[in-house]
């Protein structure tokens, strides 16, 4: 997320309790999670693993537990023990959790020929746009963005948690929800079936494109981007930070990992398992997906398993 | 869908603004489309790769884009420049989207005996009959039809709209929805869990039979007809148009596709996916589905591989 | 579930009408289903199939329909022509269906801290504890517990009953639902996503660990036991009765049957289907689940399979 305005290093060191390895009067623009992250911003690391990664990604200002490392050129350091807590402390104050107490918040705005029917949910700042229908039961939470013409249908969720924790193994409990400081936004012409959950992104964006029409009961994970005119079928789940670009189908019940790319125009079949990032303009087929005429190929092959057995025996 | 009464062809052309190529006088006694049209329906197409099998189906007037055809003896065209549009029309008609204030419709008819606990919706020309449970955090939309004896759980959506759309490529918002003038109707005893998603037909019924029971989080698509006695396991999806006959068994995450026909005490095992009609009373398991016991043979020669590999380069 | 307070096995017999064959002063301490029975415990069995699993089981006092079996040491009969039916009487008369006429009951108990957000129903004798956030439209039905520090995400249905059912082919509507007549306990720091279904033991209590995690769309089954520490994706299902030791994880839209053990710390991949008990710190991957190491080696052996054939037919 960006801030509402630049604040400076000092600013944040007095919030988060840090030291201040760098120049204390630079400005931070906003705060990110790596995937996200832009110059500018803040991020946290707090495993050795990923000290590196952090240093070298676009963030300027790492909140970091270990001042022993080499800072890249123009880039400070906030050294803290506890990096995860201080960016929790820092996301908090900025989008604090305010729970709404009225089915439809008094700060969400929605646009003139739009029709919410009842037992729906509108949480604070909301937006929607002129002319959707947004159908009972639904529930859209804080900062969600419509556009025009959307149609959202009963029992879907906009903008719950992203299912994002650290993890630490030797604590009683293991995992420690981080906030999600990120929104949902729902471009113009977009139809949601019923009972998906489409969730906000951990510190960015969950994008659903112009024009693309989801099914019912689909899992669209944080920081996931949908692009313009794509058709999801029903059931498919698609995890945290993929992107799909123009055109793309999939077909029910396919999931796809986190994270990868499926390139414009592509077409995944139903029960389909993605793992790995796939180019356009083609279909596949199978877990893991490959190439869906070749997948037709290998369960031919796999038919004909005992009369090889046979012809080696022999 | 049938209209309330049957309508004069110049009538219809005269609201869809078409030139009727045939008997104005003609009664048009409704309107499906294709995959569902009886004898004095009208039906619709706008290419030409699928004129023929409109023109041969049991549609009696065919709404078209083109006059150089060969009309069936008895039949009628309405010809426009953009048949879809001129359905749109018809069916708006007929069949108005009518947002509800309520959360439960005036027009909504509810049994004796029937409980219909808090936060649920219940639209507009509902039908429940006798003995039903409908818990909290249900959605009945429009026009659905459910019998004696039913029991729905929280977080189902009875009604939702067709996942059904008009796909051009060279216009800038590729899916058109279709308007889906059809409903649910489900039959008495039936027991449906929580946050299922059942969708209306496009223009004709989507039925649950007699005595059939449904787990949670189960996806039933436009125009499906399952038969009595079913039994369909949690997280199974069931594409549209499908058929179910008597005494199925469909178990968990399993998915059938679209238009297929699945027979009469037929099982479909966990995770299964079945792309073609399959045959009753017989068990089935794999994507795509075969015989269960083939597949569990041919999971077998599969562990076997590597020693087959082996023996080869012997 | 066990009774309030002990009950007499001569007004148990009363109550459902039943010749006692026994000692009719013996104490009935609660009643179960054969997956759960405990000493002091009725049961029902009407199948000869399983009178000697019921009659050998923990149970103390067995509701059948046939005098000639033999009963052991310290065990009694209670004679029905219909003993389903004097088992729903039992539970009915301890734990009667009750429809809630509010959004939130009166009986409902909330600790201090908790947030409860609009849209949102809250069941009869529910329990909540310190600190926990309830988002909007979310149900939680009758008789659930659930700890401090909590987080239910919108959608979610807590509570359902369990898909159970009495299976007679033979009547004209096959499938009779047993009575839910257990609960569901979630402990602290737990947090559950969106549009999740976590059904309510049949007799028994479905429990989510301490410090588990779920995302959305989840289902769990009655009677599931889930450990502590636990990590959920999107899309799994969990079958009826099945156990989670401690830190296991299971990836998106796996599936797991009923009544299996998870061993602890182990790891199921994406879209796998375990079908039985699987040992712990492994990693599991497939339809049916094997070690992920040999699976991928299964993979790569059949993208091999032409090449077999080559081979074998020079």
């Amino acid at each position: 997320m960006k801030f509402p305005s630049p604040v400076s290093l000092s600013w944040v060191a007095a919030l988060i309790d840090a030291e201040i390895i760098g120049d204390a009067n630079a400005q931070a623009t906003g705060i990110n999670e790596i995937h996200k992250v832009q110059s500018g911003d803040l991020v946290f690391v707090d495993h050795p693993k990923y000290y590196d990664k952090c240093l070298q990604s676009a963030a300027t200002f790492i909140i970091i537990n270990n001042k022993e490392v080499t800072i890249p050129e123009g880039k400070a350091l906030l050294l803290v023990d506890a990096p995860f807590d201080a960016y929790q402390k820092i996301t908090d104050y900025f989008r604090p959790f305010v729970p709404s107490t009225k089915s439809i918040s008094d700060s969400a705005i929605i646009g003139e020929g739009t029709v919410v029917m009842p037992n729906t949910f509108i949480g604070n700042n909301v937006v929607i746009g002129n002319d959707c229908v947004i159908y009972p039961n639904v529930t859209i939470l804080d900062h969600s963005i419509i556009g025009n013409n959307v149609v959202i249908q009963s029992g879907t969720v906009i903008g719950g948690n992203a299912f994002y924790y650290n993890t630490k193994k030797n604590r009683e409990v293991w995992f420690k929800r981080m906030n999600s400081c990120g929104n949902v936004v729902i471009e113009d012409n977009v139809e949601i079936g019923c009972n998906c959950t489409i969730d906000r992104g951990v510190s960015a964006e969950t994008v659903i494109g112009r024009g693309s029409i989801l099914d019912n009961l689909i899992q669209i994970g944080h920081d996931v981007v949908i692009g313009k005119n794509c058709l999801i079928a029903s059931q498919v789940g698609i995890a945290g930070a993929t992107t799909l670009e123009d055109g793309v189908t999939v077909w029910g019940q396919a999931g796809i990992n986190k994270t990868l790319t499926i390139g414009k125009g592509a077409v995944v079949l139903g029960q389909t398992g993605v793992s790995k990032s796939i180019a356009g303009d083609k279909t596949y087929w199978g877990t893991p997906a490959i190439d869906a005429r070749e997948k037709q190929k290998e369960s031919v092959w796999m038919r004909r398993l005992p009369e090889l057995w046979k012809k080696v025996m022999e």
